[in-house]
């Protein structure tokens, strides 16, 4: 009998929650615990919580960390210092700042002799794999992202730091009609603002001008201005009943022409009840295909570019070939 | 400087043409000779028509052989036979056979030290890739794939085989309420039967019963009597003008939850022009993958399964992360 895979979580956010989830749902996999810099009381599951402070303790004990934390101001310190003692799995998602992260990672976990996958989840992660398997199969073409219907928190905060904002989400909306220009084959040249609505619901402040909110939303450079952008005000008891959930999704095509007049399209979608749960399942199936990697004494950062999709089963790969294939 | 991938072509069917032009796209590539049992009188792209029989003359010029013919007579012999001097990729796409065809193709290849990628292609291929990427991250879930609307050349060739049919071509139609349900999150129970028409154009020789003919596609069992079916009679001018083309596509979706009530969607899909053509794109993007990873030394048969998508494309490792991540 294999053993179980053992698995750590690093954070105990929506996406480390969703991570406990996950890993109950897979037969091949065991919790061990969960570490944060916050004391807990208890967890969903009954695993242990344990102080980030006593992680090294756990060496021995776990054979992947799943990095769960913020990619702003957790992973970038939490990133390199810990696969410097654990194989780890993280979703940082800062896309500019990934070649700087890659290298910061690579470096600590060469030295340890363990393996990291970086960027792991939907974007980067899933949509990213298709951008490549577009680019390379149809190397004439055009690519398009869409995201949404979601939420963003990046642009639910900025309008939190709003004055006279009590409670505030931000969807982003992809507009239909582009999606389905991009479907007819019909190429459109689109730019990420003109693609999107950004539809904004916010719970005022007694007495707040909701005037100049709407100004300030509207007019915000970088997150609205480029945009079209809706802001509706809504009673406090009306955003705890019909926003709290957390949808996602999006899509990613790639449209080309192999010969003259032959357009050939590719489209990846995901519509996601809840993104951080989504985001922890995919986290969850690459901790199996890092657990193996680092087994074959595979070292440094990875991304999802470098795994082949066979490692992410917990089946036999002749089982695949007879039944997937 | 790298030196280019040399590439062969075994067969010159739509396929093969297909990888002619797709070869042209790629830069990196360079088509050195296309191998037939017929005598070519010339090639689309000018590179030189050479019989099979003097295949073994190029092993030292060529990284790379596409096989190209039909999996059900061509395949079954050159696969292992060729495997045994070079390195290979085909798209053996008979679904039931490829487990025998894997080990036949494994052990040439690695008797001869080459590598060969088997069953390569949209399905048996890129559909295939997306059944596994979903059962891996949603382990508790539901697949469905749709064919078409597209060209069955199996479905055609039954027809054609019928007394009194001069010219027929077969559609498997997905059924559009159907593909909704699952973008729904409805999971329905679906068999394909239930969940394709076919719809079949037939020119009917002179003289011919067309009741009778409509009659034998309609109750004909495995192929049509099972599925609703569409028969319409063309002329024959009708028929060479609105049916030369090979569309084809389909859906592949994976549906689960990750907690109660959290459904989770993902989606591939392809709208082809050209079905060979596509086919073709993929086969020689994955020809740079087997170069790569037979220089490493590995050998033997792979599989989709087995091959990261960073190994399918020109560029450097750093900049598709920068680029692509």
């Amino acid at each position: 009998v294999n053993q179980k895979i053992r698995i750590g979580i690093v954070g105990y956010g929506n996406v480390g929650k969703g991570v406990e989830k996950a890993v109950l749902q897979n037969q091949d996999m065991e919790l061990i615990a969960i570490f944060s810099r916050r004391s807990l009381k208890n967890t969903q599951s009954g695993v242990p919580a344990v102080d980030i402070a006593e992680i090294a303790e756990y060496k021995d004990k776990i054979d992947v960390m799943l990095l769960c934390g913020g990619s702003a101001t957790d992973l970038v310190e939490q990133g390199p210092r810990i696969a410097g003692m654990f194989n780890t799995v993280d979703s940082f998602d800062t896309h500019a700042s990934i070649p700087a992260y890659y290298q910061s990672v690579d470096e600590a976990a060469k030295s340890s002799g363990k393996l990291a996958a970086i960027s792991v989840g939907w974007d980067p992660g899933l949509f990213s794999l298709h951008r490549l398997l577009g680019n390379s199969v149809l190397s004439q073409g055009t690519n398009y992202t869409f995201w949404g219907k979601g939420v963003s928190q990046g642009h639910s905060d900025a309008i939190r730091h709003i004055e006279g904002v009590k409670y505030a989400i931000q969807y982003t909306v992809p507009r239909e009609e582009y999606i389905h220009a991009v479907r007819a084959g019909k190429n459109p040249a689109l730019r990420t603002e003109d693609s999107h609505l950004r539809d904004c619901y916010v719970v005022a402040a007694e007495g707040a001008d909701i005037t100049t909110i709407e100004h300030q939303i509207k007019t915000m450079p970088n997150y609205f201005a480029e945009y079209e952008t809706k802001v509706h005000f809504v009673s406090e008891e009306d955003f705890h009943t019909n926003h709290a959930e957390m949808p996602h999704g999006g899509f990613v095509f790639r449209s080309g022409e192999t010969s003259q007049g032959k357009n050939q399209i590719l489209e990846f979608s995901l519509k996601l009840d809840s993104n951080p749960e989504f985001t922890a399942s995919v986290l969850a199936a690459y901790a199996r295909a890092v657990f193996r990697m680092a087994k074959e004494g595979k070292s440094g950062a990875i991304t999802v570019f470098d795994i082949a999709f066979g490692l992410l089963s917990p089946e036999d790969p002749a089982e695949l070939r007879k039944k997937l294939l």
